[in-house]
């Protein structure tokens, strides 16, 4: 169920007989030749494509999160850390509030990584509720499809490069770009970061065969599905 | 200019030619018998329309706000007054660091009102930068375009019932519902106020005909591209 | 009751047979040629003059608000939105805690009204509780009473100059200020608002006979003492 | 000059010529027989009358302030330490911008310590700006004029009781508390902190005579005096 | 029971027979010749060894705190007000989860003070709880001990000049520095405070004979495990 | 340089040739039979070793740190998010207002990774300062000779069991423990993780031999000193 196609009466109808949710939350950020909002797109789509034969509704997708090493990139916001676990806190309350005790988190972005933190501590201070956060892309279906496809695979290279992210009028590179040491100029921040990575993509093709893609994709779909339907206490 | 369809490039290419962005800003509340996503699609949709022939970037939808009013509807999310200035604060943050220096702010959801504080306290920080905030629902142009149609107008009634806002399957009243005294209530919290306000809607009928809506569509993109256009300094 | 005349005993007494407080809170802010303290000073007396007769006890009014608009105008100090909702749930928890469970809020500035949005959270969390916040000066009555008077009537003109806000020594212009286009210029910050207003009223006559000014008091005095008596839950 | 009886324009004339501002601080708390706002009365009343032949300005007073122990006492308000931190900065904040580089904080209550933690803070990140705390009852000469008159002296004793902070109609206790062991019982919390205090005196007596109070107070005006007047850098 | 020394399971065979536990705490700032750790290893030094012959389980020192008016001096840090609080609350609030309810917080830097008023805000919504706020150095006891060895004692002067703080090759000066007015200085700001201090010392002898740290140091031992094991509710 | 055991003016000596610093950070938290301050141990004594030969500053460790999945364990500390991305950020203003230009954080806790991310976000407003982030017990070399010993190496299993973790009088279990399916149980809260963790280590044996535990050792003392020495811009 599709929130942005729902309202609350069929909210509060399926919360009669279910208690779960999916909420995906993503960024906005360089992807080199790719969409800005890769992150947010892809989270919003397989959470939608892995919840729509179950029937559980989907949230609208955060679109914004954290990401302070890319920030000299136009385009890129980053949300503070503070303020990316203040939205995650603010709706597992109102969702809690409501009676949803399962919730699984599709997250699309890596930084987001510390509003996981806030969601352990908030499962601390809610006994009896379930959230998961499932890194949908790394997650080990994925990432063995990925394997499969390309071991040289990362942020803003084909690997992330869909149907649905690549942008019309773009071309990508023909090249393969090598692997880029991001780990070790983190510590130079956001000005030095832009300058050594260059395009943004963090190393490997630009595009690969879109057969490739939805065999990825399916696993994507299928492995975030799972994680909706099982696994829970 | 979307920039979910754009590539950091992109908006480094627009930045060297205009310092202008548009943001929208929604929210997941109950609409009586609409989407729950009603804000943030409007605010959405009527801001990319009114930019799309200026080529100004827009940036993707924060679907979700402040609405403490409504928490007892389910699928309603409530960010804390704090959460979404936050959020707001880091987004002119992160465009101003690249050059933005004019910003419409499309807000879709009456209940956002604090973040306008959190603007305006940010622009006495940030001498020479701008920031529009734009109700489009109740800017002049559309409020007249409304009244044209029906005066009797508020939350969830006709007047947000769009073809991109109702929902498959899921029929109107045929009534109309009598004007609620809702300001009355709010000092009873959220359980007392829905269990008077009942379906959601503030009072008025559930649909018009397409065209008025369309005639009230095409004021709000008239409304919203002229302050994209003009009126800065 | 003046909580600035009683000691906690009394406060214990009132409780045991009442659970009614009320709050002012006002701003220090420009008011063109009229004190600093006006919104603090009405605010508070006219809860004052308002509960009197029934015995509620008023709390010392919070003189300082939300004003980012202002403050390139000096003595104007601007609290930021956190702050101000933060003491306003501070205020609530402490009231609640002794037993107060139907407050009112009487404010006498349109710019704290996020901290409206902080009351109706704190409702949310509360259940029980009822709290009223009160625009005294464009509640229904006291509107009613400006524009049977002059129509032209806004911040820092002679609606706000009352014998307790007008200062000694200081004339006020005689001319009448045209409406100022005010809410055009928010998007350009502070300085600029200051150049545009120039002395800070809002557009309108300065001064208005005080028989005009007694009766727009007594309406606010008596709007405001029927909602402290009635229309609870 | 007291900024309640005061417009921006004349705000802006003193800073033409001095860069000094007043700010008193209070709380709201139990004081056993005395008015609930004894240190806010106090500190404004102290602020004004020391400033006034000096032409300083003075700000309306803060009324509420840092009050954990004595949360127990119905009446009694206790801001949270973050929150009056944040309200002296914002205050800083908005009157550095103006132009004021010496403040003094009268302050009248023991319990908003904290706040002058985050003046230090604030002085670190304002070069050439002073921020003098006063804390106006136990500063050198008024606590010798208090000791001239009865060593056992304290909180809501006699030593609190003047003219202006004791209730019409209510009888002081003639006899003298023993001193309270007070800071034995905080590990204890509120409600143990009550039981153990009973009234809320401290200790000693309830009241002394008007000649001995006067004498008090003229030594705080002068004492407070010359805070404003020299000891700048 | 050092908890550094200590597993889970000790802790919970412990928390079966008794509810208390130590928290020391100091500051990393100057203190003259002595070390930078000075506050953070004394105070956790003396929560040890009192602690020791009673079991009770004495926590690691939190080693940073606030310290705004020194930051002018190379190799302090000093934490914003809200940092400390939110520290405190986050310790307390995890051993009340375990179990704990009676802990004593032995402070040893006077600038921590606003975290008092933390523990007291927790108290108030922890009812059983009890927390005690020991600054160790200026106890009763303790000060009467430093007081018999020579009445002129501060901050990096004699009286914190333990073979513990102390620093191998550095040696002390010879003279007595005059008292130096610190709380006059407070207002100018850190820059202004260090250019005064010198070298910090506030007062008095560098180094007085071991004998005397010693009579010291077992005053303190005793008083602080007095502490920990009387005067509980 | 252990900054525990320096003064002030040592620091300021070590500014005029040099910009480097180390920070250490830990944790109080469940170790299975090792020390619940295991984290801050190691940091602390890591960083002490590899910058002794160097004589850069490593300053007090910060003991507590982020572990919301182990508080079900008596004796787990865990600050929040916020509280520890705080921390940090007050530590490194500091050292940068002191003349610190690069700075490695030693961290030994898994869990404190979004404090990494609030140092990202840090150097995006301090350009010109490195801040490395160092996970000692994961770096290539340190784990290159862990899994030379034994790939089955994980929360407090034999990995983290040192000479100085280790607990006198502490019997170590005989058997090796599987490998736990740790991420699948985190949705639950921690109450079913310490259910299902048991006695806390997440796999593998409890004990080695010391040869192979000082090799360990030897290899993170190195390649954290070559983190102080090199790779700086």
């Amino acid at each position: 169920m599709n929130v942005e196609k729902s309202n609350w009466m069929q909210i509060e109808a399926w919360l009669k007989r279910d208690d779960r949710a999916v909420l995906p939350i993503g960024c906005t950020e360089q992807h080199a030749y790719l969409s800005l909002a890769t992150d947010a797109i892809l989270a919003e789509r397989v959470a939608q494509e892995a919840a729509e034969p179950l029937g559980v509704p989907v949230f609208p997708v955060m679109a914004y999160g954290i990401t302070p090493n890319f920030v000299a990139y136009p385009g890129t916001i980053s949300l503070r850390v503070e303020t990316l676990c203040a939205f995650v806190r603010d709706v597992l309350d109102a969702m809690h509030a409501h009676g949803f005790r399962r919730v699984l988190i599709v997250n699309g972005h890596g930084g987001n990584a510390p509003a996981q933190a806030a969601v352990a501590e908030w499962l601390g201070a809610h006994a009896g509720a379930q959230v998961k956060w499932h890194n949908w892309w790394n997650a080990p279906k994925v990432w063995k499809a990925v394997q499969a496809v390309d071991p040289v695979a990362s942020h803003a290279s084909w690997m992330e490069n869909f149907p649905w992210t690549r942008l019309e009028g773009v071309a990508m590179p023909r090249e393969t770009k090598p692997e880029q040491p991001w780990a070790q100029w983190t510590h130079l921040g956001p000005a030095a970061i832009r300058e050594r990575l260059g395009d943004g993509n963090f190393g490997g093709a630009y595009q690969r065969d879109d057969d490739s893609m939805y065999a990825i994709w399916r696993a994507a779909v299928e492995e975030t599905r799972a994680l909706i339907e099982g696994g829970w206490a």
